[in-house]
């Protein structure tokens, strides 16, 4: 995956548009006349859609647009297109709130990738609705926000959650176990831009207890899923799946210990790869340009 | 797997009985009384359900009881343990027939791996709704009997269906991609002996057109499952599943061809386990002892 | 993987050059400029080496350039570039010579799946040095050739086989468990267009018996590798590989059976791979665009 | 795998000797007379080097014979089946060292398993050749000992190293991503009681830098080895092994990262499962009971 240059910042173009003639040549040209180096080049074509989907990255060395006036630049070639596109520069990182409840491993697995440096982005705050977490995010020096919450609370809370995360200027929500369901008003100020993690390889054993219920079915094997979160429940577009073999021998609290590992693995690529500006999301599904 | 002395003729105890104490050890004290050489020794507990489960294959040379009063030997012991049990011989050669429709991979496969003795049984026919795939029937010297179905003579011809597996004596049916539901009359003719294969990971996609579906939904994994038919449509014991991955580069017609592969290896796993007597059901679940 | 329209006819261009600026736009400016429809296009650039590898595939329909002159007008524009290209159509079919030996399971799921149409060219002869598998070649009504190999016979049986090998056309040789270590005069015959199936996880159990060498380590997973073949013995390029699950109950014949459906369908992989044209191997190499 | 009542104590024989009739009667046997519950119950004989292997666990509660005169008890018997034999008890904790160097990704993983109770044993050291993890040790109370090893000093360190081992009672050293070769008089000290985990599908890329080796051979699959360390570099038996899927479009630095991840779980299954006593090592190969 990592075309990139090290240590080189780079450009990258993520695209949607109705399929038509000549869309990589616009784009290419767009790059080349002035200079552009393409590092990571790919599209896809969702003919039953007729979308048109491409991911472009290119050095900005070299590149005779400054990157402050590349928006603008792209802009015209781009409604001349029909396009909706987002523009992101390497050098950027995104701010990442990790919300959780009393589960600590897919916290403690995020905040040791972050500090090796393998998310390409900066965790400012941990929120929960328990105290129960609070030693790892101040054994990183992080801020920890607790907001329980009730039936009652719930609308509350949530305002006070959105009132914070724009105070932090927050642009990935990464629900790590979070034990809640988030409302649909909280959902759509962060439209794709919310990542769980389900504990199920969906859309098998949506919603509560899935390891239980999986147990019961006796299933062969068992699975995780990260998605964006949408106001339907466990149905948003999915960005990545695994999972592991189990058996008759596996009791329900063997295929939590397993889940743990696959969970971990599964929501931690799926937050990679959204920071990686590799995912594009459209209805309920995802193009990933791994 | 193999323990078996290549060669050598065993006996396989299945059994299911409340777990209590001493289970391993009057079993163990049976086949020790008569000389028993036990080559393959496996046993699990149903905890939550309170069910001892255990296979024994041991050696028939030197072992006193002669094969055709084992069973009267063993019965008094597993009386006393409220045991149900089978007994099965090494050299017994279950007899199969194989359902079929209009795809040809699994039947391809399945005669296959019967050709080359990969199967413990005999595939004494295949049945088809179609004439679609006689051919393969015939270049293995094989019956291929055709019963047309519609809603209106579905009740009939799975009388006749019926009554040619009696004739036939067959031990086992397996539904090779046979896209009819048998009747609950059907299932109730071989209960926990007809091996169907589904082209998903169930519980997930149930019912027709599974592929479809999964496309749509946008899924990173598809799976195929091999299960005991109930009445329960795909909701019967699952012997074996396994998965593959997929991306949204694939088409509905790449997700067919992956699945194909995916359909043969799990259905002849299953197969495969049930003929070689590893695979105990009870209620919706299965222990395999492999 | 089929972005391509079903049943239309596209040309793919393969190619390879140093890597430089302005590479996607030239070869989309050439596509754009007589129409092209890109439907594939996917592009890969090793940094190490400096080389950029690239496979567009556009619709013909509508493509200004007759197809017999496409080459012609590319020739130009790859030179300047310093380019080594290959240029093919959808309707091409690629013929196929398969060499076994004695065991079936490769030669059966190969015809299988051609049978079917998944595979995206002609087998036009099954080659051996053995009668063993003739009845299948007979049953397709596919010619069968006998060439029995011994130390002192090889080099000149080789002679007659590339002499057959030329008369039929062949573009591709599928080594499918030949039991036969072909010399490299034969494989300078066929640059990267002989496939071979190796039954281990290579760089692992390089050479003979790597069931037996795996059993004898203890391994916990066998593999299987699909390469083509190079002068220097399983060290060719690897275009496709997967592993499967063992355990200290599995015998050698355990493995062998495993190892079979691995076989199969790491082999298949491989085959569909390059006859779609998605291959472009380098030194000990290859790039998949898959 | 967890059969154990929760909460209750069980005793565990593990067991190998030439294989022979009668052996699991007479294993079973001892047990009944003593009125022994048993909950888990495996066995397997290796039909080359004529040797049986049996794990048998079974609980305390109601268990005639004290727990302090159950080896007393059994050693008769063991010793007319020419048995060797370890017996052990689920409230044992058994001691381990964790080596690391300057990699932390399977120290946090391990440290974090223990906080959660998912290892059946107890931390009680981590020892280093450099000071770069210490804090990880101090924030979760441990003590951290540095051994800076030169060529001139390593036969001494290694000397004071065993000597704090030994001080410690440490039953199990874990190499945590140690990356010092440690000697074969190190390796006589804790007989299959060293583990290490190599970066690599073993056997292939033995030694040093598997992932630039393996990125070099262009495999299309990366793996990891959790094994007893003998005194041949990573050719001791192996516990567990796993791989990840690989492309074109990795770089080595790629391959590291999805390498850390695969890393992690193979040695944590590989040190859940010596702590559960079901590795049974011989020779250069493990019977793993799961």
């Amino acid at each position: 995956m990592s075309a990139k240059p090290p240590g080189r910042t780079t450009a990258t173009l993520l695209m949607r548009c109705p399929d038509q003639k000549g869309l990589v040549y616009r784009i290419a040209e767009f790059l080349f006349r002035s200079g552009g180096n393409i590092v990571h080049d790919d599209q896809h074509t969702d003919v039953d859609a007729g979308l048109f989907f491409s991911r472009v990255e290119w050095d900005l060395a070299g590149f005779a647009i400054p990157r402050e006036r590349i928006a603008a630049s792209f802009a015209p070639l781009a409604s001349r297109l029909g396009m909706e596109w987002e523009l992101r520069f390497s050098d950027e990182r995104p701010r990442i709130a990790l919300f959780v409840s009393k589960l600590d491993h897919c916290l403690v697995d995020l905040l040791h990738r972050w500090s090796i440096g393998e998310l390409h982005g900066e965790i400012v705050a941990v929120v929960s609705n328990h105290e129960a977490l609070r030693t790892h995010a101040d054994a990183r020096g992080l801020p920890f926000h607790v907001f329980p919450i009730t039936a009652d609370t719930k609308r509350a809370q949530e305002d006070r959650e959105l009132a914070l995360l724009a105070d932090l200027g927050v642009d990935l929500v990464v629900l790590a176990r979070y034990m809640q369901v988030v409302s649909e008003t909280f959902v759509a100020g962060y439209p794709n831009r919310i990542i769980n993690i389900h504990h199920s390889f969906l859309p098998a054993f949506m919603g509560a207890n899935p390891y239980a219920r999986a147990h019961e079915r006796g299933v062969k094997l068992i699975g995780a899923t990260s998605h964006y979160v949408t106001p339907d429940l466990d149905q948003g577009p999915i960005i990545e799946q695994d999972v592991v073999r189990v058996s008759h021998r596996d009791a329900v609290a063997d295929l939590v210990r397993k889940g743990r590992d696959l969970e971990r693995v599964v929501l931690a690529r799926g937050v990679r790869l959204h920071l990686e500006r590799r995912v594009l999301a459209y209805g309920n599904k995802t193009v990933v340009f791994d």
